[in-house]
């Protein structure tokens, strides 16, 4: 189970294809990208910059390069995918900028690593890399989900030290839907700076929206995504994605359902002899040891999982639901592992 | 008239909602992408890596970097396309890496013009950037095609000194069949090191490949790919999109077809009053000199073209056919303009 | 000839063996350092900004960074050092910024040549490189000195297009003396935004201060000088040598010595059977033909000077004169010249 | 007590002055830098591919760059100098490779700390940063050397995964007399494949030597000299420098003397009642906690010395010796701290 994995949301797929009737103009200048934009606008309560690409890698080293000089540093978790699951991404787009891991609980920053952090690498002196950032992910690395007192705290700290906020929001449905509160709320109203807005792992196809709260990042954007090749010609299919991805809801109806099949499967999991999580299951990502024969058996019966590391009472394991996990596949999914842990 | 403003082609649209059945894995690790490859190498005759991106600005700049040091420079057209219109792609890609622009009639490098910008920057004197590799558009920035001959020339040259060559392919399908040769001739049998096979501009969505006929140039395009943000999560629908591109001879086919329709475009052009060709149409581009009153009208018409610059006889405009364009478009066009000049 | 391989004038030698006596603190925060700046400020009439970097091409490529972001452009003469003999430095030190070459007469950009250049390369279109500075050598790459009406012209030109100016002042002493006027007339009173303004070649070890007249520009370049490896931890051995040179005139007395030089070998040169000049010799360096029995006769004699291209009459040579160059050393010179160009 | 603050050895001076008489080639292509070169192939037993560089940033950033492609990782110990102190050197000169922080007793990186960050980023997989290098300090940034063994087991780690060895030798004098073994024994018969040769810390003015025991590596290398500024004209003096630090063994006889006045005064702090040392004292650095009276009565009678954070028991120092530290200095030293304990 993997969002990366899953197909396209067919109403995201049919509006692609109603797009291909007749020409537009090139490169994002487009109807569709118009639109596109309008309604992020709408999403967020208020006038926003916003900038497709075609993956989450793009976007966030995009937004990281907005943000920080090329010999600045970015505070992360040590576990944040822009520092481990993108090859050097950020560092590319910064031109070398430096990320700093910092350690914290269940794969959260907190006000207080950050504080260490600017102890070890202080800025205005010449020889450290100079921290100018902060970056987390909502949902986080762990598959946790910061509250909005958490991030008001962190961009707080952040701030009172000049640093800006980027969230990684590749799952970011799934964090709001969790929270229950807007997206304006989730944000900027939380002091987020920019934030990347991910759509391909809740059924589009690939396209994720730079949103930029701070007028005066978005000034060079323009330029950085098409020096990076992530300008598309045919930029009227990335605006058709999100456009039918934001329209009547569907992306939070979209979200809303991956997460209650986590916590479905969440539930069985725990259940399971042997079975337990690793951390609060709060969207969609669940983050696991189950037993041996469990794995063994869904593995066997062709799970589309990967192990996560081991733990000494078992396999760990994350699995990730999605907009089209059904509950017959979750239900499946329980009753091999619960067969083969109970024949153990 | 614009091969960007176009829209799909419809077995490239069908190919991609047949591939959104059911799951596959992700980040091209997927049965479309791998197809794809294999035609790839059918196509050009013999084992090659291929690597799809989704954009010609991507194709173009990673190529540029597989194939050239930061401390490098790049011979290319002063009119070439990665030098004027990718915003420094090149520059980002290769880190730093100097593209030196030469002359040359017709938009075409020749022989001589990198034999006296070898004179310029001298290679393995330290103070000079290193020139490495050379670049050459096909179809050229004019609208023109290289004959084999004269590739062959151009890499014995290159080759002779120790530079990479690298083609820019974005209407690779459209020189291929203006000259009526194979892949194979018109690339590697040619002295071609790396490709950038355009999709995009002749039918496709959004998907280019990285031709790499040295196989020792391959090995670090996987990271580079991954770490500009390149690499798609559903790199199904780029391997749709090439498999239908190449099946049964479809990419030839619609590119034979903008060919016929801008040598009508052409022919008709060269009829009117006052009307000219700035260079010899050999593919889907038309670089002509209309008279004013013909500009005005087709204007006023809705016509989607734009000035190239001015002339002093009239007004110099580009104009791209594609599979899509009909002979009632050009005919329409032709007419527009011929009333108008005639009215004048 | 040449100011390359000159040795250290025995004033400056002086004070860095004086400076030795002692610890003082290190990276620049020393109070040779500290004087050294403070008389920067004296010499321009204002208070600049001023960073000691022990090379040129360090100047030079900090100071273009400072005012080019990555995706921008600089307009440079077509000989200009930065572009041709620097291996890529301005590339490297910018993060990859196109350096746009343009034509004009003795080695001078025009205001011309950059509305040109500015038509080929239209500033906010998102596919070009974006125009952002423009960087003039004076003295130029032809020995020729910019008249301050054309650096306030070419400021003007550049100004108006939001382009900052960037002077390479590798030889500033040469052309002050030449043009006759103060500092400040041919800086920041004619519109130059960043200064690199040179030591090395006159007489220091190895010396070279930015100077910026735009404090906003100045705010990274300390983090930028450490990070590229330009901040020495004996800082205070720089801010002697800067010391020693402006101290009492001495810089200008060097340079003043240097001009006169070249100027009666240029009459020499021009007075030889066969000789001409190829530029107006207007500082130290003089660009001359002479005829090949005269070239034979003075490599035979160990003159220390580098062949430069070919003409059909002759030998194109630079030679450059310096602080030490003698009387007697111009005068063995063209005997030796005038020999053989008789015997000839 | 600072060994950046230290002045410049007389023999050193010396020979700068004496090299300043009559003229060189420009660029390093001069008969002083050539011998020092022949002197290091010599004092390294091999022939060696030596470039000489002003500071430690470069020579360590430009080795670094030598070994690790943008896409690279290095391992390094968290409190490595080229991590922590160089304002990001390290990610410019190699357009961005990632610096991944390992912890270890002592300032020293073990194989096991290698595998366990082989671990959490493994080689290959196209989503991480590709491990390809690892630095080590010796002298670490703790004060501590690494034993042959220890380096030697490192190099075997390091290999095994295809990972290069750069060794950070900016106390590489004093780590050498501490080991009392041969340069040749410390680095390529150990494993080193690339090392920062320091100067600059032991009694020169400003030198360092890249040292490449690979000689593919050195291909590229005096183009990335020249590219970053660091290829100084008058490059003789930086040859003269190193010429007269090798020339009898003078450099060896610095760096014992000062490795012997830091054994003293370490002596002298463990007998302060409240003082201890924080690390073993291997070199000519000391890592000391002091009482807060000893401290204050110091820095009132103007010591050189940085706190270097806070503990419990007292004041955290760093102290550093040199060539120049006599035993006066120590005794002083120890004298003020010792009566101020004492009155507390």
């Amino acid at each position: 189970m993997s969002d990366n994995a899953s197909s396209v949301a067919p109403e995201i797929m049919s509006a692609m294809v109603a797009a291909n009737d007749g020409s537009t103009r090139g490169y994002g200048d487009d109807v569709y990208t118009q639109q596109a934009c309008e309604q992020l606008s709408k999403v967020f309560e208020r006038e926003v910059s916003s900038f497709l690409v075609a993956t989450g890698t793009a976007a966030n080293a995009l937004n990281l390069a907005a943000i920080t000089k090329p010999h600045g540093a970015i505070f992360v978790h040590e576990m944040a995918h822009v520092h481990t699951d993108e090859c050097g991404a950020p560092e590319f787009f910064t031109h070398g900028a430096k990320l700093l891991p910092l350690t914290g609980e269940n794969g959260k920053l907190t006000p207080e690593a950050i504080e260490r952090g600017l102890e070890d690498f202080p800025q205005g002196v010449v020889h450290h890399p100079q921290a100018q950032a902060i970056s987390l992910s909502q949902v986080s690395e762990c598959g946790t989900v910061y509250s909005l007192a958490e991030i008001e705290a962190l961009s707080k700290a952040a701030h009172s030290h000049m640093l800006r906020v980027h969230m990684d929001g590749a799952r970011f449905a799934n964090a709001l839907v969790s929270l229950g509160c807007t997206p304006a709320e989730m944000t900027w109203k939380a002091g987020v700076d920019v934030l990347s807005f991910g759509a391909t792992k809740n059924g589009a196809m690939g396209v994720e929206a730079l949103i930029v709260f701070d007028e005066a990042l978005a000034v060079d954007l323009q330029f950085m995504r098409k020096r990076s090749g992530q300008l598309l010609s045919k930029g009227r299919f990335l605006g058709a994605q999100m456009g039918a991805y934001l329209k009547d809801g569907l992306w939070l109806d979209m979200a809303s359902h991956a997460n209650k099949m986590a916590a479905l499967l969440a539930e069985g999991i725990e259940s399971l002899p042997g079975g337990r999580l690793r951390f609060p299951v709060q969207a969609n990502q669940i983050f696991a040891v189950i037993p041996k024969p469990a794995h063994k058996a869904l593995m066997t019966a062709g799970a589309g999982y990967y192990p996560w590391g081991h733990e000494p009472d078992g396999v760990s394991v994350r699995l990730v639901t999605s907009f089209n996990t059904s509950k017959e596949d979750v239900a499946e999914f329980l009753a091999i592992a619960t067969d083969a842990a109970a024949a153990a």
